[in-house]
């Protein structure tokens, strides 16, 4: 069992491994992406990088600067973590153990950009097919996404219920599925009265009692939310210690909200890796 | 005047004028020298500079950075800022104006590293003659240090006494000074019995009622207390919006206190940053 496995390469990951790693801690940072970073094509606001700096080669130091201290970086996705006696996290090639774990993976993720779903979130629209998934049994469930994060979340809402519906809105699901109902037009609107009742498509109406967003990779707000950690505004609630209500599971960078600057993410996971190396010495944790 | 004048050139102060010249504002750095990062011939923990580093290298790379945004980098030494309406920084070579400053000079000072000094501060020992100097009047006042900040301070306290002592503490004083005594020998101990009676030199005890601490470069925490800001362990009191109790006075970086990493400092530059151009165009201002 390694002692902290950071989930996420960009700023606030990379800096919290290297902290870890000069604490003496086995720490192995697991990532899929460059996430948001690799949007931005002109970055000059960091101090000591003194020329412009795409975000990709930003973040291609960062993880240059890990693997020179030797910090392990595993190109994994994350589909799922469990809490047990340490955490447990599996991903589409593996599954590993730590006594700790930081959500470092970057902006949480919005939802679908049509007309109703801000309206229906909690009202028939969840993230969280663990947390959830037994107010629906035997319902029809309607689930949206295309990747191994949703055929994850798919697997848990089979066992509340046999009519489930897949949505791919737009895209191809990439896996053949004969179990269930599969609609692949994009999404137009998502309507009901109080609650979330349809789910409409170009080819028509699709009546659904829920619908699961599971769209692209699990974002740190989904980990958080199925471990039972405290979200709010869609950011993950850490103390000043950067620890969720969950001990052991640290957060920090975009995914805990505030400023969403590369500077406030390096500061974050700073502070996270002091407060992690405080809390696996069993230490007083104190204000970071 | 401009906008706002940062004191300090290191992570901080650099990372908030960049950011501050980015908004738009007309912002100079106004720094001395290179204070602790100096100090500092190992970094290999700041995020996105992959190959270790000196702390005068990455100082070297910051003022670059800055001026490569055509902020101006002015070298000289502040001796004094007076908030009017508006803010005075008086320098060893000129005088400027803003509408607000950032302190961001690095780590206050420690004193004496000799026997009684911590025993005796507040009791005896002041570090601000604009503060102090009035309770002193016609008594006999020691004032220990060399520099230009020094003689800023012996300016202030000649009002209220003509009894004055200058304590160099084996340094030169540079100047001729003939209006006062000046004792060059090392300072060795400070005694007395509630309060300091008594600075104890090699070449014997010379009596003071009291012994003002002018020495070096004026550190943020000197400022901060001579306009009546709020400091606390040496460290400048600020807000959530990196504000001190004086409008439009602003600190970050290591004189606030805090972790002392330039992680911290880079991600309070930016933060107090965004404070101030809040500040300055009159907005509400929100938590960072």
């Amino acid at each position: 069992m390694r002692d902290v496995i950071v989930i996420g390469g960009g700023p606030a990951g990379v800096s919290a491994a290297i902290y870890l790693k000069r604490f003496k801690l086995d720490v192995a940072i697991v990532m899929k992406d460059q996430g948001t970073l690799a949007n931005t094509d002109h970055i000059e606001n960091y101090y000591g990088i003194v020329e412009p700096i795409t975000g990709s080669d930003l973040f291609a130091l960062g993880i240059a600067q890990a693997k020179r201290l030797e910090i392990p970086v595993l190109v994994e996705e994350v589909l799922n973590i469990d809490a047990f006696d340490g955490f447990k996290v599996k991903t589409n090639q593996s599954e590993h153990e730590a006594k700790a774990v930081l959500l470092a993976t970057g902006m949480n993720k919005a939802g679908l950009k049509v007309k109703g779903f801000q309206e229906y979130i909690g009202k028939g629209i969840s993230y969280c097919a663990v947390c959830d998934g037994f107010l629906y049994r035997n319902k029809r469930i309607g689930i949206v996404g295309t990747g191994d994060f949703m055929f994850e979340e798919l697997e848990v809402l089979e066992n509340f219920t046999k009519d489930i519906v897949i949505f791919t809105n737009g895209e191809p699901l990439g896996k053949e599925v004969t179990k269930h109902k599969t609609i692949t037009e994009k999404i137009k609107a998502l309507k009901g009265d109080d609650v979330l009742k349809v789910v409409e498509t170009i080819d028509g109406d699709h009546e659904v009692d829920v619908l699961f967003v599971a769209m692209g990779t699990a974002s740190a707000a989904d980990f958080a939310l199925r471990m039972g950690a405290f979200t709010e505004n869609n950011s993950i609630v850490v103390d000043e210690n950067f620890m969720t209500n969950i001990p052991g599971l640290f957060a920090g960078g975009d995914c805990i909200g505030g400023l969403r600057q590369i500077a406030k993410a390096v500061d974050d996971g700073a502070k996270a890796a002091i407060a992690i190396n405080k809390h696996l010495k069993g230490k007083t944790q104190i204000k970071a």
